[in-house]
């Protein structure tokens, strides 16, 4: 006997703790509630320290893949596809990776432990054509921007293989336009390696935006925070003239179009 | 940088609606938590059904495997002792090893969703030792009773390879005494198949007693109620006395002396 | 791309060094051969020991399982079903379930490396519906005897849970005939065990066959060799008169077909 | 009772057809049985082309990975690393690690199946820190040559996210010289993507070099081949004098120390 087919969609995020940040996350939620209006669309995020202190200041109870996953097959879940709203396949996406996989064996070999067919959408940046895709996105965001001065898009990084994405990208973004400057916090493309580069450039006034799908934590203190260590001080102390521009790539409706793209292509337009 | 350690057992139970029920799975608990004072006992059902109803007629939410496990690598546990309380290797204990399996796989691959160290303890009954030490307590349990009249122990019977244990525990049985007799509601030790075994040993006068972890909805309906249909009404009818002795096997301490004894083989004396 | 279907057997047995032995062997896998006529069938042994002889003594070659699945891959086999002719799903099964499962999570990861399609057929001896059949097809083949004196069945046991096969099919017997006696090599229905039962039934006269699914070694030496340690010197020694009936079950057309059954079960007819 | 132990390393290349191409992996391996002098050197190439040819053309049987360690198993190998001499952690390597995963659950559910032990040494280009160590080899080895005209390095390139490494590459090398240029056979850092980043340098003379581990087909063929499509007809076409460097990666010893330390630092230096 087949059971009766239920489908769902978890919408896997890192997160964030600051409610600008959340402005992104719900975003792209709602674009996926809205491409698929018969499929129940449930939240988790990946990164514990913000599901803690989501739990321990506001009291708001996230789950993680894992114990999402486990309830959804609980509640009689059959059909899931697990959304990765991540940047990079990088270490947080290869956990989730792991979590999924982990999931199929189950449900293979313990059929009502998992799904009848469960899969996951490929990070933003996963491939030649992403970075092609996201570069004309930014190309189109910041048209004037890098026609007067240079912009300057900033990544989390990270010391995963995963951390070249920001070098593809680099080379991507400047197919489109030499104003395009790609820093990380992490990683090889740091604040030492990106002065150079800006540099030889000759731009005095540089837009200085995140490279990350929610303007949070990272965006308003590391990148554009006023205190001394911030990218927009470090680079103000270089003598160019900094303007912030804080929206995450959640907030731009091209972005989220490339993450549904990505839903479709292992899910299928019909759920 | 190492993880704290963090120890825990998860005990798992097919489970029961019934507080008679509950009881015998409560003293298993127990002497598990005496056995480790040190370390954090946490409960898994195994029977949706059940968890669905206590959920429903008491408000009493009970995890299934899976959740209960991906809920303790979210709280930081890394060494975890999955304790079957099964009686049998059949369906229920196969689908708690494949959630046992994934969550090695997933912690080999993304250590933070799975554990350092995660071993599962095997069912009652899964080596010849096994039906040679349950034959014993039996034997001394029902002593007094096999002398003066046949003893019929009654379990669940599956469909399952693992059904051969109730023909395993008759034949070990015999090697105890000739008056003792096995059945099974479900499988090949059927009640058809009880009867002319019975008849040949002459006895009149019967203890009906379940085979089962605990004595709850089977033990007080199927084997002992006083519907037509239990065993004790057909076979009432066909001319036996018959006085049910309805504990579960986990009121037994000698039974719960194995079922430690189990985890102490995979997890060591030293937890 | 889809790649062109290649569809493969591999016929995967315990192995015996014996020509008698592998002529049991041979007339199964010749069955299978024969149901099968547009697809090529391989062989695999699960004994390293007998492996190793025949490599050692005969100058052949015959793979154990991840070796022959691992070239069937590289060669393009595409739809593959592993066939286990062993009797008991115990320890050399298990090891079998472990490739099979193996290169199935292979195929998905890295397609190349495993294949499209991998099932695996069970034991003879894995459920219920099989000790009736069995036990039919041993109260076919030895009617006349039984109704003159008794028939004792020598299988080799385990120290694995699925030892209690053995005292399924004495329980499936019996319902047969009270003149079918099993016994094995190993586990709990030792030598030891068999002959009270024997001795009740009042016979004098033995046939004594293996429940094996070849007449090699264990049959020859162990069961019915002339040494003072076999079962039939044994028996003979308990005063009892003894007739070895040696042939394996693989011998036998009708648990060829129960072994064929289970194949289709996995396969389909189809292929 | 423990196995003894018998160690071994299963050297992983694409391979080659050509003697020069294999010229570079023979001294790879010849590096790596040279560090561990009492361990056995097993090779497998990834490449089933590349493997089907060699024994078609030459009747040399070389294995493919999963054959490879079937046989190691079979054989009694306890504790086996799987070298990777893979350049990025694209599709080949990814196909590899699912094996070599493969193996390491076979092992852990059927132990004879697999190994003790069973570790993958990462690709050359793992993370940050290897784009920096060969941008460093590359400085010293085209030392003169950048400082005269410029250097262009020809990857293989992929569709796989791992083509992002020769973004990372270019950005590595530009670090030491603005006279480096990494392009790809495939993928992002095409040919078409070259020539502006390279009009801009000024330079007239190029030295033309693979970023490959051996300087077989692709170096001979579609780099430095005189036919009109290969890279350097290409940039011949262009005005530029090119001079082709044709050796292998693998050919040059610091890399090979490279791949010595990332079998290190899985498998550790005792073995």
């Amino acid at each position: 006997m087949e059971p009766e087919i239920k489908k769902g969609i978890l919408f896997t995020a890192f997160g964030s703790s600051m409610p600008r940040g959340e402005a992104a996350i719900t975003a792209v939620r709602a674009a996926v509630a809205a491409a698929y209006p018969d499929v129940e669309v449930r939240t988790a995020y990946t990164s514990r320290i913000i599901m803690r202190k989501l739990a321990r200041e506001q009291g708001r109870v996230i789950d993680e893949p894992a114990i999402a996953l486990a309830k959804m097959a609980y509640e009689g879940f059959t059909d899931v596809a697990a959304l990765s709203a991540h940047i990079i396949p990088g270490a947080e996406y290869d956990d989730l990776a792991a979590v999924v996989k982990a999931f199929r064996m189950m449900g293979e070999e313990a059929p009502k432990a998992g799904f009848r067919r469960l899969c996951l959408s490929p990070p933003l940046l996963s491939s030649y054509e992403d970075f092609e895709r996201i570069a004309g996105v930014m190309a189109d965001a910041y048209k004037r921007e890098t026609e007067r001065g240079a912009v300057v898009l900033v990544g989390h990084g990270s010391s995963h293989f995963a951390d070249a994405a920001y070098c593809a990208l680099q080379m991507a973004l400047w197919r489109r336009s030499p104003n395009f400057f790609v820093g990380a916090l992490e990683g090889s493309m740091s604040f030492g390696d990106l002065l150079p580069r800006l540099g030889k450039s000759g731009a005095k006034k540089l837009i200085l935006a995140p490279a990350m799908l929610v303007a949070g934590d990272h965006a308003y203190n590391d990148i554009a925070g006023g205190e001394p260590g911030s990218w927009k001080s470090m680079l103000e102390a270089e003598g160019y003239e900094v303007a912030p521009a804080l929206t995450g790539w959640g907030e731009n409706e091209a972005v989220r179009d490339m993450i549904l793209d990505k839903l479709r292509d292992v899910w299928g337009e019909a759920y």
